[in-house]
């Protein structure tokens, strides 16, 4: 065989490898009924280097990731209407933000008092910041408690705080250089913050009126050949304008998500996402190198960072939805604790722009392992207990969590 | 930004491009009333060197491709289930049979004739075999000739010939060498026929037997999952002994195609399909250098081998189904007309172990657009006017032309 056709194979082992391994990951995980998420994780530290080797860093390996990455943050918009987010009102906005506030200013004020830059402590400080929309409403559902008043205010502050840490994510990578520049910042977070405002009060106006246009186009799959247009044309887009793609493509999924029941979008492009996210996570586990926590003081480092991220969402939440009564306060601020995807993404976006060590990345997906692991069995203690508890398994399937893709 | 996320937005853009540009070609394509894929393989030459330069073939794009190309070939799999292979009877099998032999052997006369050599003349040969299925499905359907007797032996002689051409390209590819080793010829021969009546025969079996374990694993997507894996794995399995990916991908539908409608795996791949599949048939076109035809010689070369490739299926399917009636035999044999995946996989396979030259693969390409332009209007003349002219966008809704991947 001639090398080419050897390279093409070897691109497909390492796909195969990936993907199976990070499935067979999801599928020991959900069995200690943990989220499969973790499973992908803990698939990629032994793929990676840090183990067998198998699976490294390359042209083939990055793409596929970020192509996971789009595509999982493009199904999580479609999940999401401009509505929903307009109508989940003040508690959960209150909730959401500080929910943002509390986790981020502990964790930079820690990592300062332990010596490190701005940069890293701004960066470590925004993977704190967003709670996993994912995680968290499949932890609900499984509870059968996603009908219940601090599963409502969870979920809008979720979405919400979701936003909030892709701003911050677009603030931060404006921080690649090393220095800080504060008018580029500025310019940058007016930039997200226009982007997030014509994206969520315009484009699905847009959208809709396109409409009846889409119905003449003769291509059988216009409209699913749109979304993946949109997807990625507004991830190209947003990266132009200096934030992180995953920003465009999520802002693409909110834009189209009012026609997804009509052109069938959250139906064909779920499938899109659960087989091309398990790579980006995969490939996040690959990323970590084990032997960063043989250093001495990492260890600490990471107990600590993981301890703030509970207690700066248990502080900031509850006292986002304290005026509900204490019961519900606990029961919202423990709900907000499991960070996922979007903490991963800025942690990777650090270590890609080289402004935070393999060190702190490897806190930081400890840190998001360690808060998923740790809010299941608190949520299941908090909350009134399902009525059957055996109902977990079938109540899971109409759900807007099952649909999650990536979340299981 | 940094190298690496510049290069993980090169990657973005150049799939953007691909995408973008295949599905305006499909879409200009289909308004002059051509199948869509046309379309795509033109914007490829577009894009590629010979015009624009905008893509090349890299470790991202070839990876794209080859996914793209074996989840196709999945997905056609998923439709056919072996019941409908065993079904289709005598006639089928004739007209398939036939079909396969005298365009390959006038092919392969007139190649070695013009001085090529063995090699070169059996790839195009190959080449010039199977007929397309997506392509003839959607003719018809579009003529609202779905159910005569006549489009009945079309579809199941042009299954059984992709398996022939399948079959044809394992035992072809194992002369990537350069040189025909007859006994390796025979062995690779010989487990291309094992692995496809294993898959035939024995596979939707252990499948089935398969189907309540499935159902115990707690992952939400394990069907999907394992779907991926299969294609994935089947993929390389076929490598490993010799055959192409793609191969294996297409067993591993038709192993599948049986549980397809239970695990929802037709309505699951087909997203997958129609997003990956561009890319195979853009960089398809991306190889194709224009300069090869200002070669003295080569257009002659290419008006020849069309006109062989016609005559070929005309003569040989024709011949298979005379016993219909010669109205009948037209029909047929115009219909097995279209040349579309198999063959450009035969070719781009030729080319990519360098067995066929880069003049050679745009000759075969060319066959393969001038085939399936001159079908339609044919089959037009010769079958039977649909009822309603107007009727044919809403019958072509139902029918499994339009639920083939890639075919529009």
């Amino acid at each position: 065989m001639g090398s080419k056709v050897e390279n093409a194979g070897h691109l497909l082992f390492v796909m195969f490898v990936m993907f199976a391994g990070g499935k067979l990951g999801a599928e020991i995980l959900e069995r200690l009924h943990q989220p499969g998420v973790l499973g992908e994780l803990a698939s990629g530290v032994i793929l990676g280097p840090s183990v067998l080797g198998l699976v490294r860093p390359s042209e083939w390996t990055i793409g596929l990731a970020e192509v996971g990455a789009i595509f999982l943050l493009f199904a999580i918009g479609l999940e999401i209407t401009p509505q929903d987010l307009r109508a989940v009102g003040w508690t959960a906005a209150e909730v959401a933000t500080l929910g943002v506030i509390f986790p981020f200013v502990l964790g930079f004020l820690f990592l300062r008092a332990a010596g490190r830059s701005w940069v890293e402590s701004i960066f470590v400080g925004a993977a704190m910041v967003a709670t996993s929309v994912g995680i968290t409403a499949r932890v609900l559902a499984d509870l059968d408690a996603l009908s219940t008043r601090a599963a409502r205010v969870i979920l809008g502050a979720a979405v919400m705080d979701d936003i909030l840490g892709l701003l911050v994510l677009a603030v931060v990578s404006s921080m690649s250089s090393g220095q800080v520049h504060y008018g580029q910042l500025l310019v940058v977070g007016l930039e997200a913050l226009a982007f997030t405002l014509v994206m969520i009060f315009l484009a699905s106006r847009v959208v809709s009126r396109m409409d009846p246009h889409i119905a003449k186009l003769r291509a059988r799959d216009s409209a699913f050949a749109l979304g993946v247009m949109a997807c990625l044309g507004l991830s190209l887009a947003s990266m132009k304008i200096g934030m992180a793609a995953i920003v465009g493509a999520f802002m693409a999924g909110l834009a189209l998500a009012d026609q997804s029941g009509k052109w069938q979008l959250r139906q064909n492009f779920r499938p899109l996402s659960d087989f091309l996210s398990p790579f980006f996570f995969v490939l996040l586990g690959v990323q970590v190198h084990l032997q960063s926590f043989a250093r001495g003081g990492i260890l600490a480092l990471t107990a600590m960072i993981c301890l703030l991220a509970i207690v700066g969402k248990l502080i900031g939440c509850g006292l986002g939805s304290l005026h509900l009564g204490f019961k519900e306060a606990c029961r919202v601020g423990i709900g907000m604790i499991p960070r996922g995807e979007v903490g991963l993404i800025v942690a990777g976006v650090g270590l890609t722009l080289h402004t935070i060590s393999q060190n702190l990345y490897a806190v930081v997906l400890t840190m998001s392992i360690v808060t998923t692991i740790v809010a299941p069995p608190l949520l299941r203690w908090v909350l009134p207990r399902p009525e059957s508890l055996s109902s977990g398994t079938e109540t899971s399937q109409p759900l807007p969590s099952s649909s999650h893709p990536g979340a299981e």
